[in-house]
């Protein structure tokens, strides 16, 4: 038992505080810098001042560093979606699930801008980023069929749910930033709303 | 100037009726049987009775024999919104866009079927599938903008527009194909002004 104890503090090595965060930092400045396909792992941990085997504990590789965070807002929006009252209409569920989304970005303007500016200059980066968004429209489709929605409601709810997102965000980076996400994906749903309204 | 001639007819070869054709098909089936992956050029050729030569006058790679239309479809869609009559909504000419590129699917229905097969069991053609989707997207959008809609109107048409056709190819596809996918795409986009409409 003892020995196990002994095995387990080798094997994880001294804590390090927010890790994960330094290490992204450090990404997110070196793919700017020098571009994500010259960057190396190595040089990555040495900016944040850890080992590469401590990089490999939180990331399998370098391009995780932009999309380790995709589980975690498919859980926020599947579980918005999921847990809303029974009531809402479909449009309104996914509505409040990618407000949601929007205001995790707001939170962290910073690292988005970065991680976007990283993800536009690089075709390979673009290409997963596009399967980030399909997985998630699919995810969202999955839990309105979980309330009893049905096809094809539920994928085009949540196909326009991610497509107001897509739209929102692209406006969100590239205009100055005095609106919020939030704010803008509620003007897009809306925009998005008038034009499939017209003859 | 003869000798241009001369080296010219040696570089074309003799003229093979319907390669593209030949050679697309005896691909599909090599996809199908033995997966995308598996299956070399040469075997293509062979089971087209042509050669390698012939096949790459025609294709970059094998995989561009499932992506060589992604131009002409682009070019419909472009110009059907482009030449759209002033008077008509956005959405309007956007449906008309997604209805004309059905009519196409539908004309072909055969071999998009075995198209989406080989697609739908391979990872990196789905992404490159996407991808595509994507770039009509933002294809379409830049037309819309030519006819002096405004962003992010246009962008949001446009993808409604790709997310419409998306779902309604899948419908197609899936469903026993009692109906033609120009009424297929129809219907999704009633229904996603339906769903949007909800509060």
């Amino acid at each position: 038992m003892s020995l196990t104890v002994i095995k387990y503090d080798r094997g994880m090595s001294r804590w390090e505080p927010n890790a994960r965060g330094r290490l992204e930092q450090a990404a997110l400045k070196l793919y700017i810098e020098r571009g994500f396909e010259q960057t190396t792992v190595a040089e990555i941990a040495k900016l944040a001042g850890l080992t590469e085997r401590t990089f490999f504990r939180y990331f399998a590789d370098k391009r995780e560093v932009l999309f380790w965070g995709a589980g975690a807002l498919q859980e926020l929006l599947v579980s918005t979606v999921v847990d809303a009252p029974d009531s809402q209409a479909p449009i309104t569920v996914i509505s409040a699930a990618i407000e949601a989304a929007g205001a995790v970005f707001q939170e962290r303007r910073e690292s988005a801008l970065l991680r976007q500016s990283v993800i536009g200059a690089n075709t390979e980066l673009q290409e997963r980023e596009l399967i980030k968004l399909a997985t998630l429209a699919s995810a969202m489709a999955g839990a309105l069929r979980q309330r009893d929605v049905r096809e094809p409601g539920a994928s085009l709810t949540a196909e326009a749910g991610i497509a107001v997102l897509k739209i929102a965000f692209e406006r969100w980076i590239n205009e100055t930033g005095q609106q919020d996400l939030p704010g803008l994906i509620r003007e897009s749903l809306d925009e998005l709303r008038t034009v499939t309204a017209g003859r």
